[in-house]
């Protein structure tokens, strides 16, 4: 299996950074798009756990949006083979100063890469 | 691409419970095993981001190892195809009565199945 094969790794980044403009700008309906549509997708917030592609879109559409805007820092992004990727950044929001981090596993479906499991907490608070 | 192949599952549920009891038992050999030995390979913790398999081993060298033991609660493993899965559970440290999530991205490698990425976090605190 490769790792990091250049066109696959090319083609998560842009997944990852479309997502990270649609987080940044609240833009729900790209949120929603790019998290797999199954039973089986869990996101890990801040503050809850979310199970189900259903109860992740329920959040999405009632969030708190204050706190948005973030910096990204040492973001990696693995892939392996052609169907499968990791990405994990740490970030820093805008307006609090609050520090985390975020982690995605994302997945090659017939409808383009979407984020099948997400985690994401704050350090030191 | 088959979600959840029977025989996949059972593999990946026997390296997930075999990192469980490493970890409550601070078997730092087994922990070390079952990450992936590569430079790609990170552990965010509740309270530190790793980079690396040496950073991690570092990291499990020196560890306080006061608070391991933990219940676990609505875990949940799900393989994509017959090379990858991810393994996300909640938790409860039985001395201190601290709960967090922990999400594995888990990789089938010639040496066996290894954790490529992994983030722990307490919620609430």
């Amino acid at each position: 299996m490769e790792i990091n094969r250049p066109d696959v790794v090319a083609e998560v980044t842009a997944a990852f950074e479309r997502y990270e403009q649609a987080l940044v700008n609240n833009d729900v309906a790209t949120l929603d798009e790019l998290f797999w549509q199954s039973p089986h997708t869990i996101r890990y917030g801040a503050t809850e756990n979310l199970y189900s592609y259903e109860a992740i879109a329920a959040f999405r559409a009632s969030r708190p949006t204050g706190d948005l805007r973030r910096a990204l820092r040492n973001t990696v992004i693995t892939t392996y083979g052609s169907d499968f990727a990791t990405a994990n950044t740490e970030f820093r929001r805008t307006s609090s100063g609050k520090t985390g981090r975020q982690s995605q596993a994302w997945l090659r479906t017939p409808a383009g890469w979407r984020v099948v499991c997400a985690h994401v907490s704050l350090l030191g608070g």
